[in-house]
């Protein structure tokens, strides 16, 4: 099974937190582009994967999705996601990723957000997700952006100019990468984008738009602890059909 | 019109005396995992964006490619491209890419080998070459990978602890690099590779493959140089079809 990090009380109480966490979708600073590559959800049968404390699965029934259907693998997450909506359109239910079971031609719109990266059979997930969708449908995912997992040491460091770099290792090396945030021993799945795309390809998706999250000026304005998102890109966004 | 660093007598000079140069397609690394993209190319009319000394358009006909064209924007590589054929399937001509003028539905598949990262305007060639393609047809090209070409210092560094590094900074920061290689003042295009997969989506064409090139194990083994190559990619491979 995967890990379940975000049950570990550290993890939790230091994700709850974050500015995703109390704010939702809109302290997240990828949001905007996410947004911009979803589709008209009305009447859209959704499924999140990794849906955490529900904040997509509310705003997708706001904008009219006939129903949605929330996975996640933390029971405080689903926890808190179910004490936050009393709508019955939304159903949020406990799933090991890794083992994803869904019924075929189930949905018509699937989202999910900084949760593939911690899945290691990614091949088995997009081939069960891609049975569960009619033809057409739409897929938009973000997930943790490879330059940003793969160094040894994934943190900012000064070359001998005293230039800020990110310094990028172990690109090509897929497997498992350990950190400490939030909590110690946080697991990851490292894969190359090169990888991450053909996998999505291989299963059937056909790739819409690619996007590596910077901020705009207006928000390095707004934010300007955000400028140094423009020397490596922490945030990979898809958008695929079936 | 594009640099044209290829006719500079520094840079022709460096350059006729690499391993791609001198052995051809077998002296580039990347050719093997290029040429396990390629589809069957028996019959095909085949254009080659930046053909240089036309070690693909020879083996494009070597495969039973019907004819080919050959396209670059250096004399001096087209010269020594006709010196080393007298094949009448092959034709050499001399075209800046960044104005590209193909006949519509004209070719069966298209091939660009270290090239397209010379073009400011990626988009108009992309939509140019579309038209020249026939429906179904394939489009296979490499390019520098964006995180080798996007850092202000892209060469080797150190980090505290002796571990070589790639410096990356400004990923984010489209535009011209102008790096010093076999001459001064080299001039490339730094786009992420976001905007690069989603140019090729916007101009009609589907993603087939992506593959970040890094060497295998066997590869290691009979070029122990090539080993930092995992530890930040230098080409990108792509395969599409119109």
């Amino acid at each position: 099974m995967t890990q379940n990090i975000y049950d570990n009380p550290a993890f939790f109480e230091g994700y709850s937190q974050l500015g995703r966490s109390v704010e939702g979708l809109a302290g997240a600073a990828e949001w905007p582009s996410l947004r911009a590559m979803l589709p008209e959800l009305k009447g859209l049968r959704v499924v999140d994967l990794g849906c955490g404390y529900g904040w997509f699965c509310r705003y997708a029934r706001e904008q009219g999705a006939a129903e949605v259907l929330g996975l996640d693998v933390s029971e405080q997450m689903l926890a808190r996601a179910r004490s936050m909506t009393s709508d019955a359109g939304i159903r949020y239910e406990r799933t090991d990723l890794e083992h994803l079971d869904l019924p075929p031609a189930a949905f018509d719109f699937a989202y999910s957000s900084l949760t593939l990266h911690y899945i290691a059979d990614l091949a088995d997930l997009l081939s069960t997700l891609h049975r569960a969708l009619l033809p057409g449908s739409r897929f938009v995912l973000s997930i943790e952006h490879p330059i940003y997992m793969a160094p040894t040491r994934p943190d900012w460091a000064t070359d001998a100019e005293g230039r800020r770099i990110w310094p990028l290792d172990r690109y090509s090396e897929e497997g498992e990468r350990t950190t400490d945030w939030l909590a110690k021993g946080v697991v990851k799945q490292h894969r190359t984008m090169g990888t991450l795309l053909t996998l999505l390809i291989r299963a059937g998706f056909t790739l819409d738009h690619v996007e590596e999250w910077s901020p705009t000026d207006a928000e390095i304005a707004a934010h300007p602890d955000w400028a140094p998102e423009r020397d490596r890109p922490m945030f990979l966004l898809i958008g695929a059909h079936r």
